[in-house]
């Protein structure tokens, strides 16, 4: 146990001199030795770890990915009224960009690097096809719960994702140019104003 | 006025020049020797009317977006319910994807150039601001007449924007994974669905 604990400490540790070094230089510029350098470890530990650079830059995306899906389930699994839950995610994703801030470049490195490369391409386009999916199913929850007007689930899902998208590309184009966290969750509590119905019989408990 | 009517033409000859070029290989890799040659015109001509590549990349996002704008007037100029003009502006967005086919990358350019460059970047980034100005004047002209129920005018403008742009984005990135003009007519059409308010009084003609 302690040794497999040790592994998960310096597959962490890896990965955030990854990212401290990607931040500074962009992927490209960064290489395996500086990333070893940089987290204090040799390039055995990396490959133990790691098959490759982009294996590592792969990881990155997934890690930081994990942290927003657990967010969202949590607040899933908390909230039963789907408005509350999307007013919550709005939260949230006004959380995911000011955590992001100064790495958002990192994003246009990921897209980039996905038009050349397979596998950077799966894992950069499949979480975007698993949340369309998500949100779909609980716009559809929320239309079946009575709480949501009837939409689309699968439109209104795009739109939630691609204005999240929208606003990624918006903050790294523009960065200084708005509070794209504070623009994100305002898009996001406008939207579910008009998507939510006051509940029948609001009066009765 | 021949001679004007010929500069406008050589001008044009230059552009569709350029943005066969780069679609076939990219921005960074086409010369303006190259641009010339494929235009079948002089380098002295070229200069004639762009001071550098860069001055030509940008020509061709603005004589895009120039099209774009003008549709877009057109639309608002014929249509006075605000609704209505929406759901023609969302089959506009559809024609635009569709136009767009296989240039799109070039967008991905646009945005890394803008990253690096002052002058690009604020062709790039001016064209959101002032189509956030436009739909924000739109859906509060909207909810003035009374056609689309009361939004933060803003927070919906940057919806619709943050919208197109992560279409634009997921087009790129996914190219063949949806019908990506019909995935933003879609949106759009739900969202004004949900926005749009039944006329009052609708059977009085």
């Amino acid at each position: 146990m302690p040794s497999q604990q040790r592994a998960i400490e310096t597959r962490q540790r890896l990965l955030d001199a990854a990212l401290a070094r990607i931040v500074r230089q962009g992927y490209e510029a960064t290489s395996v030795a500086e990333v070893c350098d940089e987290a204090g470890l040799s390039k055995g530990a990396f490959y133990h770890h790691f098959s490759s650079k982009q294996a590592l830059f792969v990881a990155l995306l997934e890690r930081w990915l994990e942290g927003i899906r657990r967010q969202r389930d949590a607040i899933d699994a908390e909230t039963q009224a789907v408005p509350e839950a999307l007013r919550r995610m709005a939260v949230l994703l006004r959380q995911v960009f000011s955590d992001a801030q100064g790495q958002l470049p990192l994003v246009l490195d990921f897209w980039s690097q996905a038009r050349r490369d397979p596998a950077v391409w799966e894992r950069t386009v499949s979480p975007l096809r698993e949340f369309r999916v998500y949100f779909s199913d609980l716009l559809a929850r929320g239309a079946a719960q009575g709480s949501l007007r009837p939409i689309d689930p699968e439109a209104g899902a795009q739109v939630l994702v691609s204005l999240a998208v929208g606003l990624v590309l918006q903050a790294l184009l523009d960065p200084s140019g708005a509070d794209w966290g504070a623009q994100a969750e305002g898009a996001v509590l406008a939207l579910v104003r008009i998507l939510e119905r006051a509940p029948r019989g609001a009066n009765t408990p």
